[in-house]
C-alpha cells in the first residue's frame, strides 16, 4: 500500500467538509417537510427532481450519467483502462415518508465528494469509479425495498419487480415510465455489469458509534431479515346491535395475534428485532365492527438458524390466535445474515489508520443495498455516527465532521481499489 | 279510534308493496357498489343525487319540498289546518361507506309511500304530514352522526357542527355549501319548528324479529351510548436497529390497551356493546416502529348507571396500559338510554291490531334520529326484520312484504296523529 500513500494524501486534501455539508442541505430540499424532514419516496416527483440535481452536479465536474432499466442512476469518472470493471460507490436517495436528510443521501453525496476530489486532484485512476444511486432502497412506497440493487444483482427478476403496485395501485412499471420520460436525454445502459468492488457509506441508524465517540464503523455484516404480510378476515357488523358472542371482529383477533407473536418472538437478550409497522383496518368506521385487518411483520436476527426458527413460528402462531376469523400469512422476503469481504474490511482498516481516523468494527442492524453486491464483488460499508441513533425521522442528524470522515475513507478506499492490480483484486475475491 | 277505522282502511288499500320496493331499488343506484352495496356518505355527490331524486318523486305527487340550514330535507303534504304543528315521518338516506339498500332509506321511502297513499286515497288530514330525511345520521364521514336531528332539536349547536371536518379536512360548512348550491331552487326554512309527533321506521339491524317471524317491532327505547377518541403517542424508530428495551412502540401499547379495555368492559351477559371500529397507525410503513396510534371507542348499554360506570373506566384503563407512551382520551358523545312515548307506542299497537299485523315490543341497539325528537314531541319507531340481523353491509336485506308491513303501520299512525284532537295529543305528551 506504500506506493499509494502519496496519491491518497493528495486526494484526501481535496475532500471538502463544507461542500459535502452544503450538498446535503441542498438535496434535502427535494421532499422537505417541517424543519428538517424529508419525504422523498422512490420514483416520486421529489425523487425525480433530486436525481436531476444529482446529474447536474455530476456533469459540472465531467462525470458521465447513465440509467439502467430499473432506474439505478450512475455517474462515471472514466479510468485510464475504461474497459475494466469499475469500482462502484454510493447508496440511495429515496427516503421513508417521514425520513431525514442523511439516510441514503450521505452515501451518494460522499461518493460525489470522492469523485469531485479525484477530479480536483487531477487523479485519473486505473479503473473507472462510478457513483450509484440505487432505486427504492426504502421499500415504503413499493415493498419490498432494495429493488434497484436486487434487480442489478439478479437476486430478483425485473419482470416480477415491475409488476408490484404501490398502495394507490400504481405499478412499478408505470412509475419507471414516468422517470424515464423525465430523464429522456440520459444515456441508457443494460441491467447489471461486472464490478471490481463496492463500498457504501451510511449513517449507523443505531447508538453505538456516537456513544463510543468514534467517527468510523467498519461494517462486519448485515443481520438476516424475514418479512411477512398477515391478513385477517372476519365479518363487518353493527357496533350497537351485534352481540359479542357472534362477532368475528378482525381487529380484536389482530390484538390477540400480535400479543401471541410478541410472546413467541420474545428474546431476553434483546437481539431479535420484531416490528409491526404497517397495520390497516377495514372499513375503519367508528360504528362498524372491523371485517378485515392487514399487517406487516419485519423480523431480524444476526444468526441464520435462529432467524429460521423464529420466522417459521410466525404462521402457526397467527393461526392459533385466529379464533373465528380466517388468517393468511405470506412470506415476502427471507434474507440470510451476511458477512462482508474480510479483505475489503482489512484495506479500509489500514486506510483509516493512514488517514488518522479512529474506527471500530460494527454490525449492521438495518438492511442495505450492499447486501446484493456482496455476492458479486468485494463489498463493504462505512458507518458514521448519527445523533441518538435516530433515523427514518425528521430528527435524524449527522455532524459535518463525521460526514467528512466517512467521505475521506470512502475516497481513499475507492482509489485503492481503482488502482489495485489484478492480482491484488483476485486476492480479495478468494 | 273507531271513527278513524274507515279512513285508515281506505288509506291502507293504497299503500303499495311493489311501488315501495321499486323505489328502494331506484334509490340504491345512488352510491351503488358491488351487486347490492351502497356507499352514499352524508353530503357527498351521491347523497346530493339521491336527494334530488327524492324531491322529484315528491313533486310528482304534489308534495312541497324545503331545506333547513343543516340540509335536513322535508316534503310536505299540507293539512286542512296548515298552521298546526305537522306530523313528521322519515329517517335518513346517507349510508356507511360499506352500507346496504335499506338502513335509513326504508324510513324515508316508507314515509313517501304513506304520503303517496294519502294523496291517492284523496285524504287531506287535519295536520300537515311531512317526510323528513335527516342529514348525516351515520356519522362515518363527519363524526359524530345524527347531525341533522341534533341540530334540529337543539341538542347540539349549529355553529359547533359546521366547524367539524371529514378525514380529508373538508368542513361541514363547505359540504353544506355544495349541497345548497346543488339545491339552489328549493325553498329554505329556519332550523327547528314545533312537531305534533314523530315516527321513524327502520330495519331492526338485529336478529330478533326475523327469528320470531314477526314483521313489526314496536320500539321501546334506545340504549345509551358513549364514544371516545384515544390517542397514543410513542416514538418512531428503525425496525432493524432500535433495541426493544428502548422502544416506545405506539402499536404494541395499543395492543395492550385494547386487551385491557376488553377485560374491563367484559360482560358475561353479553349486553354491553364495546367496539373499536376506527384504528389508524402512523407513519404506517413496514420498517418503522409506529410513533402514533389513534382509535375510536363505541360503548353502549341500555342501563344508564352501568353505562356511566363502564364509560368512566375507559380513561383510567387506557392510562394504566400506556407504558412508556403518552395517552390521551377524549369523550366525544354521551347519550343517555331513552324510552319512547308510551302513548304513541299504545296507538301503534292498536293500529297494528286493526291492520292485522303481528307485532312485538323490541329495544333498539342502534342509535337513531328519533332520539333527538323524543324530547320535543311524542316520538317512536317501527322496526321490521332484516336478514341475519346484518346491516352496514352489502348483504343487508329486508323482504318486500316486511317493508310493506312497516309502511302500512306508518301510514296509519301518521294519519291517526294528523287527525288527533288537541286533547288527544295533549294526553300523549303527559
Amino acid at each position: 500500500m506504500t506506493e499509494l500513500a502519496a496519491p491518497i494524501q493528495r486526494l484526501d486534501a481535496h475532500v471538502s467538509r463544507d461542500r459535502l455539508w452544503s450538498r446535503h442541505m441542498a438535496l434535502a430540499h427535494h421532499g422537505a417537510f417541517g424543519e428538517t424532514g424529508v419525504n422523498r419516496q422512490a420514483l416520486s416527483a421529489e425523487d425525480i427532481a433530486a436525481r436531476a440535481e444529482l446529474v447536474r452536479w455530476g456533469r459540472e465536474i465531467g462525470l458521465e450519467p447513465a440509467v439502467d432499466p430499473i432506474a439505478n442512476l450512475f455517474l462515471r469518472l472514466p479510468g485510464r483502462e475504461p474497459e475494466l470493471p469499475p469500482v462502484l460507490i454510493g447508496s440511495h436517495i429515496d427516503s421513508q415518508p417521514t425520513g431525514g436528510r442523511f439516510d441514503g443521501a450521505f452515501g451518494v453525496l460522499a461518493a460525489l465528494e470522492a469523485l469531485e476530489a479525484m477530479v480536483e486532484a487531477g487523479i485519473r485512476p486505473r479503473r473507472s469509479v462510478e457513483l450509484v444511486a440505487w432505486t427504492n432502497e426504502e421499500g415504503s412506497r413499493f415493498a419490498p425495498g432494495m429493488m434497484g440493487s436486487a434487480a442489478f444483482s439478479g437476486a430478483r427478476a425485473l419482470a416480477d419487480i415491475v409488476a408490484l403496485k404501490d398502495p394507490d395501485g400504481v405499478r412499478v412499471a408505470e412509475a419507471l415510465d414516468a422517470v424515464a420520460a423525465a430523464e429522456a436525454e440520459l444515456p441508457r445502459r443494460p441491467l447489471g455489469f461486472a464490478v471490481a468492488a463496492y463500498v457504501e457509506p451510511h449513517i449507523e441508524q443505531g447508538p453505538i458509534l456516537e456513544a463510543a465517540g468514534i467517527p468510523i464503523g467498519i461494517v462486519s455484516g448485515i443481520q438476516g431479515k424475514r418479512t411477512f404480510r398477515v391478513e385477517i378476515d372476519g365479518a363487518e357488523a353493527h357496533a350497537g346491535t351485534a352481540p359479542h358472542s357472534g362477532r368475528r371482529d378482525a381487529l380484536m383477533t389482530a390484538v390477540d395475534t400480535l400479543a401471541a407473536l410478541r410472546t413467541t418472538l420474545h428474546d431476553d437478550d434483546d437481539v431479535t428485532r420484531f416490528t409491526v409497522g404497517r397495520f390497516t383496518v377495514s372499513p375503519n368506521a367508528p360504528s362498524v365492527v372491523p371485517g378485515r385487518v392487514v399487517f406487516s411483520i419485519d423480523l431480524r436476527h444476526p444468526d441464520a438458524a435462529t432467524l429460521q426458527r423464529l420466522g417459521d413460528a410466525v404462521a402457526p402462531t397467527c393461526r392459533a390466535a385466529a379464533g373465528s376469523c380466517q388468517v393468511g400469512v405470506t412470506e415476502l422476503l427471507h434474507d440470510q445474515p451476511l458477512e462482508f469481504s474480510a479483505g475489503l474490511r482489512a484495506v479500509m482498516r489500514t486506510l483509516a489508520g493512514e488517514l488518522e481516523l479512529s474506527r471500530q468494527d460494527i454490525a449492521s442492524g438495518a438492511g442495505h443495498d450492499a447486501r446484493h453486491l456482496a455476492p458479486l464483488c468485494p463489498a463493504g460499508m462505512i458507518f458514521i455516527p448519527c445523533r441518538g441513533g435516530v433515523s427514518h425521522n425528521e430528527a435524524e442528524y449527522a455532524a459535518p465532521d463525521d460526514l467528512h470522515a466517512g467521505a475521506r475513507l470512502l475516497a481513499a478506499t475507492a482509489l485503492w481499489f481503482a488502482e489495485a492490480s489484478d492480482d491484488e483484486l483476485k486476492e480479495m475475491c478468494r
